[in-house]
């Protein structure tokens, strides 16, 4: 599938980086109805894992519960490209990396990997714009949010 | 959340189509489950919307379980760009289009449209790659699938 | 499967009411994902019919966003047996009915069928009970819904 | 909830078994999109919680795939009662044992524990019957599952 991908507008998303490039990795295991009629994970739920690992990684580094706060990220756009096939059971490692990071708005890099893998069954993007939790008008990036977002 | 839109790579996919510029028009009703904390459909459903879509009108359109064929289509890459929310209950339009149609692979467009809206709530795109079903080995597009793509 | 069921504790909800014995069908549209590994609609989906169904129907006969009353319906108990095999694709339609309504609390049993099925897929209970939106606190079922409830 | 729970045929299901009363607990991590709009974890994904613990379990007791075998389990019957809320982020445990060990079926009692609980969470029942994986016909239990389930 290598050259569909690089063929593509998103070929740029997948320098792929290895397993020990990435400072954080947070655990993810699969469920069994992750795959699908063909025996593998569907693509649907990489999307998931990167939901789970990036919010689940913004609680853990802020301390803090950040449904609760007044500005939240709502994400504005996604893209993943599928490299290797993964499979329940595993318990995946989901590197995460800032690609970007504005004002309003931080676009991460993840990389998928299965156990004991080290290069990645699937390179993602995942852009987080913040909102006013009550208007949803752009808004800076929380101090505690950015704070967070600067170590990684 | 335009201004973040423009900035990325995945930017290309995203002039705005609107409803009846799509030949095909998918019905898909949102589930109560689709709305996350924040009150309107998660990110990762409209990759399940996607899925339903191109691989519903496949079945439709060429008249066949394409399950069973001696070439599926795997998902080598895929993004969305969001626009406007969606919520449960609604039916939502999936309009498809095709922006690519290669030897051994195809890339849809997918315009995602609230029960009323002229205009997306979101744009997605969607790359199969086919492969012989017990091999994994990329074939080419099976004669009646490609039929159907070049009606699209 | 019949003679593993009859000798559950469940058993009593599978008096098998045909399709026309239900005063209200919504229907329900599978998705791909729905599909497990073994080819069929994984168990796990059919409470989100449930959910679907239950919640849908409640927000169309009472005119309101029910997610916005003060009190909302705690989900404390389900249960399904599952007859037949669903697929994707399909359009279903649930059958709702209601088993027992107290006070504060209502017990729906759910019959699904497959499109043009007149006896049930999987048969459910489903039971909610109202709390207070905000404390959790059991309340009485809201008038509203109590009169929607009465007409099912 | 007790009361209404107290009054269902399921109720027999609920003696609350504590966390260290089961001799196999399955670690599951929750995920973001596992909450729905009330803010904590959906009915639905229980289910899923219980179909991983049961299947995960299975192919690391007898060592093999068990989608790969002569016999497959398929779901029957399945019930749940909800008795504390569960949330993301959080690794649940899964105890798993067996009521009733026939000879075509087998129904476990599963009890959900919140990260560092002793009472559970929700307690359910997930019933297996075994069918030959072509013709879909009940057959005895596979001889390596028997063997797993009686250490249960």
């Amino acid at each position: 599938m290598t050259e569909v991908s690089k063929s593509t507008a998103a070929g740029s998303v997948g320098i792929e980086h290895p397993r020990d490039s990435y400072r954080v990795l947070r655990a993810i295991s699969t469920r069994w109805g992750d795959n699908d009629v063909y025996g593998h994970v569907n693509n649907v739920q990489y999307y998931a894992y990167f939901d789970t690992a990036v919010n689940g990684w913004l609680m853990s580094a802020t301390g803090s519960d950040i449904r609760q706060l007044d500005a939240i990220g709502i994400v504005a756009e996604t893209s993943c490209r599928f490299l290797r096939p993964l499979s329940f059971p595993d318990i995946l490692q989901a590197g995460l990396a800032i690609e970007k990071l504005g004002t309003r708005s931080v676009v991460y890099r993840i990389g998928l990997f299965g156990n004991e893998d080290t290069q990645p069954a699937a390179v993602g993007r995942f852009v987080h714009v913040y909102v006013d939790a009550v208007s949803r008008r752009p808004v800076e990036i929380p101090v505690d949010i950015r704070r967070a977002l600067q170590t990684l």
